[in-house]
């Protein structure tokens, strides 16, 4: 059995980013299917496996992580490339994954549920409206802080790179334009010019969906 | 001047989770008081201090630290009672302040926000109706989690709590009746018996808020 175990999908930007550090990294690692589009994160089972009912979940060994932060921390100590090289790169890191969470990727990824994963009279335009000015607001913080480094939070890519880029390679299916954001634009083809770097859709299973699953 | 300066409101239940750990340690600390509600956090001054534009922010020493999360894991290794005491331990601490700040924080700010400091005219009903449910929902798990526990992450309160904790004792300006999630209730009266414990508008400066300051 390969070492390491990502249970994942391929619609998920949170699991992309641990998916991605494993690729990068050249890990021994396979995906594990989450059917999360046929409800599969609302059993008991996997419940079980995670109260908070969400995915990634890594295994590695007897330990079983969840929150893509989390594992993003655990892999850097095994692959220390991805991690700080002093105290105050270790706390850049906390400091923009935090973020990562709060304003970029909570915002883009409840913006693109709401436009790609809803049935049309399900969408609540009040609420895509608000997520796209949060979302365009944080995209220029990003922006801004990219501007003259190659890097978020060291002079290599980090975990925070890694969680920042999570949802922004789904970028058809939010409603920015990231050329628009020339720092960004660079950063992330920077990203997707390493050894080993899939799109999210090609690294994990489960695009596209079948047929009518969200109907 | 006192050892430790915080940046903060209060209103801000960010800066609380750092405030209240200043407190509970009897650390020698002072506010700073932020004028939020009068746009400070937007001024150039402002995001020289913190390009993200938020507050709380931490100076010691010639150390400057923002990001309530970044702040409270400064100040555990400076105070190691609120910190953790395994490497388990210490992924559970971030586990559930990256849950906190992916999941709770941010959508009961985001609501309070909505329904406390916004003229009536400018409030989004459906923006309300979405992160009412959104919380609830994170309500809902912290509530389980706290079942035949004491503490979030440990068996003593570590900055996991205070990360969660932020928002929850301005309980009247939210839709949620904490009461009704029992297992939280007793973890927050738990908190706020605790020796130097002091609610978040006896704490923190700028309370009450001047008549007409956010017309």
């Amino acid at each position: 059995m390969p070492e390491y175990r990502l249970y994942c999908f391929a619609q998920s930007g949170n699991a992309y980013k641990a998916a991605l550090l494993l690729a990068l990294a050249g890990a021994d690692w396979e995906p594990v299917f989450v059917d999360f589009f046929n409800g599969e994160t609302r059993t008991p089972e996997y419940r079980a496996l995670n109260a908070m009912g969400e995915a990634p979940i890594l295994e590695h060994g007897d330990l079983r992580l969840t929150q893509s932060g989390v594992i993003l921390d655990y892999l850097a100590r095994r692959f220390p490339d991805f991690g700080p090289t002093s105290e105050e790169e270790r706390r850049e890191i906390l400091r923009w994954t935090l973020w990562d969470n709060h304003k970029l990727t909570s915002c883009i990824a409840t913006l693109r549920f709401q436009l790609k994963f809803l049935p049309e009279e399900k969408r609540l335009p009040e609420v895509i409206d608000f997520f796209t000015r949060r979302s365009g607001a944080a995209l220029r913080v990003l922006d801004r802080h990219l501007f003259h480094r190659d890097w978020i939070a060291a002079d290599h890519l980090t975990t925070a790179d890694l969680s920042c880029i999570g949802y922004l390679y789904y970028d058809h299916e939010f409603p920015h334009d990231l050329t628009t954001f020339p720092n960004i634009d660079r950063w992330r083809q920077r990203i997707a010019a390493l050894p080993g770097w899939r799109h999210p859709y090609d690294l994990m299973p489960g695009h596209p969906l079948p047929p009518g699953v969200l109907s």
